[in-house]
């Protein structure tokens, strides 16, 4: 996979290799990510960050990414005050938009919308969600955060037992997870989720296809004793028909610092793409796990910026006049990472 | 005309001489708009990027255009946010907003609204729109972009053929330009719109007296054949008493490729303010002239940045200090000129 | 008080001391607000500006006082598109957000929930007000201004005499202010308002206990002519049950300049913690003061850059680093201060 000048616009694109060049790059970012040290390469240069569905977290770290390598961002963050509402195609905002800026993280709620966008775009897109379909940055960063706590365990990806809890039939994050985790070998895949809810068969049989091990389960307990990883999801509200269709499934699988300790094996990381929802109806996963060193799901949020950094720096080709920017921070900083 | 300092509030403030001036420092400013090279001239200046009506395009073009002059942007992009909305008077709004930056743009429904806004502010001001008045930013753009297209063609501004096409009634930037252009000579003006959309009798009087001719129909095939440029409107639905009265007047002219083919000379060039609207009732510039190397309407918002750098830079009075604070571009470009 | 990666959430953490510790760095900020140096001392910093709740003025003051310190910002101007709109607590809203910045400013309508933000935020906070709680800068920036405005007139603060008149029963700046003044000595407080919204008894024996003397009146004339300053507040509407309750308390104390006139001392200062309500059933300030030269309420707002900058560069240890980074400005300035 050729990085410079590419589009992102989904997990398809890559391949063990080009995860492996994304991932390195990422742990070069991590001393400016952690304020250890800034630089400047990217000074003059502008995101696009056009958020047509609101968001905070996913476009706050977008911007953050590119202002940490030293560029300027300009933002919309819905679509009411866009010329979308008034009549105008995906590829003349694409070809307007794209001369205003160096590179656009576009999300937008329509399915094939960033696609669409990607092919008018006179610079590189980043696909930052559009819909049920496809959020590869986020899926990245998952992955990467997997990679890191098996590290830090004496373990590799291969091999792994991940449960995945929840909501897996909307979970747009739990799909493009599963699509990158194909790519690697012997793994060991545990689907816990009431029946309504379970992962569509099309991703079951890709699963099974690359020769993994498939478990499926309704019960929480049942599985999670085995799995590395637990990669526990939020019911997609806004995906149902409607809140009381929703609400049916919120808070069936609830994971608290008890039932880990009675059920999962010692330092078992425990995902979650986040938000979690702490709402007392949904719940799940406690706040009592909080102190828990194995809950990975504020250090997965901290990698999605040395993810979104290395993506930049690929697609740009500025990887190796990172360094050579770089100076000393000035002010207090306080340790993150 | 004394840019040094100034609002820049309507398009009655250009004479020729000035929009010559503007014109020659936007011609400089393509290297930065272009990426070949950034600038840093001013580094360390804000611009206060004031919305108070919803709008992507503008607001991120005005945006740009400040960055890739090295400056900071905040913004504010509704009005319900603002104290506007809490009783305060645009003298104190702008008061106080202009303690907080070095240049305002200011958008706001209300006509007139920004002219009293200006005359409080203690920093110079740019009117990025007032309801139905005045938007000189998008004429001068408009015009930068007639003067480029006819010198492709040999031609100049004087002299020139120019069909207005579509609602000329409420269309703000059809009046905007049509002030502008009866500053030059021996100019045809075809206007053609329904007749409960055509251009108000002071427009065209305007035009007469300067000594232009004037051709006025209601059949788009009538007058495009002898036109230089096309300059084609989307109807304002947002300026009709309700979308009922709107919708009667979409899609009453609608330009595409063999229409184009059949009635206009070669290299007819097409314009339009944009955003076009691309539904199917309304569809006023099919996307089979997308392909057309005259549909000049992306070439018309990628000169907008560099209009935009052009009165920032002669406002604040550092258009020979550009090319000293640059330098090379570190990044990946695509060049988009 | 140590103020390196410190929180600011109340007035209650400033004694004596500090609040003269921020004033002399609000002094040296001066020039870099008034555009006649300009500073890079946190190029390559990023403050996340987070306003869960609408503001413009607040939202914007922040964001270019970080900016003249040669900073990024990245915002949120809303509530509805975060994460707590889908359940996410404040805990994990800060562990993430956290995540993405060097300092957060934020503003949320729940009393407290930046207290609840910052124990888990990882970087400093600023508590941008957290509904009718607290907003300690903007009791910082009003003191600020009594004491430039005392000493431009041979006066300190000790000894002052202040007529605080309006909503001081709702008025969050009000609230804040009495209990910074409160460290002071041999104050006069004249309390002027409807009975329904006089200051609460909490306040009232504090003052008291400290020492002051309080005389409260519900007629504007009666106390204005013994002070040295007026502090004027808008009736908080949103805090009312409703529209018509509100409504009541409208428009009850009016100045103008006629009344000024009659019966202040000469050179009593106006000040106002903005937005000033200028709708004819309100009008508490007449804009015919607006040529007063002791109307002093676009100072306080300018005043507030500069308490501001100061939070941040004691915050972030940068104060003795903001001369050795700064140079001179390339562009064409007004004189602001």
């Amino acid at each position: 996979m050729n990085f410079v000048g590419s589009h992102i616009l989904s997990v398809s694109q890559f391949d063990r290799q080009a995860i492996r060049t994304v991932f390195e790059v990422a742990d070069r970012m991590l001393p400016y990510a952690n304020r250890q040290r800034i630089t400047r390469v990217l000074e003059g240069a502008i995101l696009g960050n056009m958020f047509f569905e609101p968001s905070t977290r996913t476009r706050v770290s977008f911007g953050c990414a590119w202002n940490l390598l030293g560029g300027e961002v300009r933002e919309t963050t819905e679509i009411k005050a866009s010329a979308i509402a008034k009549g105008e195609s995906f590829y003349d905002t694409a070809r307007v938009l794209s001369g205003y800026s160096d590179m656009i993280v576009m999300r937008h709620q329509l399915e094939g919308s960033v696609d669409e966008f990607a092919v008018a775009s006179r610079v590189p897109v980043i696909n930052g969600g559009d819909g049920a379909n496809e959020h590869p940055s986020q899926a990245l960063l998952d992955l990467y955060t997997i990679r890191k706590e098996m590290k830090d365990r004496g373990k590799n990806i291969d091999g792994l037992r991940i449960a995945l809890v929840g909501d897996l039939r909307y979970g747009r994050a739990v799909h493009s997870l599963c699509k990158l985790l194909t790519l690697y070998e012997n793994m060991h895949f545990i689907l816990i989720s009431p029946p309504e809810l379970s992962l569509s068969a099309e991703y079951v049989d890709d699963i099974k296809r690359a020769g993994h091990k498939v478990l499926e389960s309704d019960e929480l307990q049942t599985g999670i004793g085995h799995a590395d990883i637990l990669y526990v999801t939020r019911t997609q509200e806004e995906r149902f028909p409607n809140q009381a269709e929703a609400d049916k499934y919120k808070g069936l699988f609830r994971l608290n610092q008890s039932i880990y300790t009675e059920y999962c094996e010692p330092n078992t990381v425990i995902m979650h793409p986040l938000p979690r929802d702490s709402r007392g109806n949904a719940n799940e996963l406690d706040n009592d796990l909080n102190e828990n060193p194995n809950l990975a799901i504020f250090r997965q949020t901290d990698n999605g910026v040395l993810i979104r950094m290395a993506l930049f720096a690929l697609i740009l080709d500025v990887v190796d006049k990172v360094e050579e920017t770089s100076s000393k921070v000035n002010w207090y900083t306080a340790r993150r990472f």
